[in-house]
């Protein structure tokens, strides 16, 4: 399932990305002037090979798992926050369930490895590879096949929304502990140091913060993962719930829909997704910048611009959610503004 | 009534923001994790005297009008487009109408200038104080009570939205030549040369650009205006529909609405506005970060912290449009997230 899906991504149609330029070039403001907006709209046009696409049909897919290196005392929360927040998902209480509505996207839970047994319920989608990731700190947090299932829970998180309607998704994730795998993955693959890519997470104090650096170079000499093959990276620094990310943004680049890829945690996801298939880039939009100082790096690492830096630090796919009325916006100007001739306006003086 | 309208605008309401400020820290999330969208709710707060404003009521109000200061070649568009554009917007097809429908606002337009005459429309106000401004590198752009007159004409825009039911307003632009006035106001008020603050309009080249410093530089020598009258600065360098948006900053403030200030002109506009009432700067909200170089400058000196940084330089009030669905988000966490006690999530680990 994952091989098919790789190799079923395509590039960007580059008739549908010359049309929306040409038409933007027509329309009643200055060449270039809608920035970003611009751009956004030629790269939706390219993604889904229609000028006028519907983004009506929006889903947050929020992966949740739990990570055994919480053991060492890397995070300020307790793992059992993990469940009592997927529950809190399920009943529409968290910041996602409200972004979500605001953008008008459902929000579903995809749980990829939580480590206690939650009930069925419509919005959930049990996928659980484990019960949270052993401790990275004294050995691989998953194996191989794990990770490959942590992934392809996560590309059959995209055909299951996708088969009820789907336009444009964003990922979310849930996971105490989680920026830490994160800070690992983004180490490795980027080349940055751990010091430079090892933030607060969700509110840790500076000698935290350095133990949590302390535990994470010590993860990579333990399992000295190889950081040409994103799965070996998934597998030995990872987590359940980022490789079911990478799994949406596979699933949703093979499907050509947009992909609002969020803060650290996702990011960390799309860098395994863009060392699996790295085609899937074209896919992503980065909808913000986190406070967390790794998120730059990545998202640089993988030339990805965000559309907004609110000093975001939840996770959960907030930023992506609040990105989704701009990337709606982009495209209606795009087909809704008057051109020159329609509108009978003067075009630029020689 | 300028008077009058300045005497009424009064602080922010200290106990609703520290209402929204004690509830934030019970949502459930980590402390400060929703960043500026935190900080916006507390504003909100402030602003309305409630923790559960309505929004629901949008305004954008595109003030336009003409500049004398075209005849000396600083525009890459002829001042025909003012006109043009006006009926563009009447008609729905400029992008802030398109901007402003997703935004769920109505868009009016307010003629405070514009060098032809106008038809009556339902959606335009009609408050021309003179067919285009003087040229400003001859002499003064407007007489003093043609100022007064201008910030006037964007006061009554507000009461007349006000009137048909307003909770959040958003300022916009159109008149061709309008960053040249826009960058004579800034260099004036914050202090920062011409030179810094002068960038390429709609879009023109090096040369014109070099052209452009000049004449603002001609304009300042020979009007001379006091930096610390915001009335003089606007007689002198300024424009009909830049009082005209100082107005509206103003009538918002004293209505005790939020105010999205666009991008450059609208900003050169707030400069005006918190230099006749400085209180009326809490009731701002800066939309985005223009590409103009001094729209920076300008937020900085006012402590404007943008929302976006699109690389948008249209104005017409499409930054304000894009961001009214991140304040009302902001609003929404406030009040429809979970506490930790209603959600039964464990807080943070001593």
């Amino acid at each position: 399932m994952l091989q098919q899906t790789i190799s079923s991504i395509s590039s960007l149609n580059q008739d549908s990305m010359a049309q929306a330029q040409e038409r933007q070039a027509q329309l009643t403001k200055p060449a270039g002037s809608l920035g970003r907006l611009e751009q956004l709209s030629i790269q939706i046009a390219g993604i889904t090979g229609q000028i006028k696409p519907s983004l009506a049909q929006r889903a947050v897919i929020v992966a949740a798992g739990d990570h055994g290196i919480t053991a060492e005392g890397v995070s300020a929360f307790p793992s059992e926050v993990t469940p009592q927040m997927v529950f809190n998902f399920l009943n529409g209480g968290a910041a996602i369930n409200v972004l979500a509505r605001q953008a008008g996207a459902r929000v579903v839970v995809l749980d990829a490895g939580v480590a206690s047994d939650l009930p069925s319920h419509p919005d959930l989608f049990n996928c659980k590879v484990a019960p949270g990731t052993a401790n990275f700190a004294q050995g691989p947090a998953m194996s191989r096949e794990q990770a490959v299932q942590a992934i392809e829970a996560g590309i059959a998180a995209v055909e299951r929304e996708y088969a009820k309607g789907l336009d444009m998704v964003g990922t979310g994730d849930m996971g105490i502990g989680n920026t830490t795998p994160s800070s690992a993955i983004c180490s490795t693959i980027t080349g940055a140091s751990v010091d430079e890519v090892t933030g607060r997470g969700t509110g840790i104090d500076d000698a935290t913060r350095q133990h949590k650096v302390q535990v994470i170079q010590r993860g990579l000499e333990v399992n000295n993962p190889d950081s040409n093959d994103a799965l070996d990276v998934l597998a030995k620094v990872g987590g359940f719930e980022i490789g079911a990310i990478a799994g949406v943004i596979l699933g949703a680049a093979a499907r050509r829909l947009p992909v609002l890829v969020d803060g650290f945690i996702s990011t960390a996801g799309a860098l395994i997704a863009a060392g699996l298939a790295p085609l899937s880039k074209d896919y992503m939009i980065a909808a913000h910048r986190s406070v967390e100082p790794g998120h730059r790096i990545m998202q640089e690492y993988l030339s990805l611009e965000p559309i907004f830096t609110l000093d975001l630090r939840l996770g959960e796919g907030t930023g992506g959610a609040l990105a989704m009325p701009v990337i709606a916006s982009a495209v209606a100007t795009l087909n809704e503004m008057a051109t020159f001739a329609e509108a009978s306006v003067s075009g630029k003086l020689d």
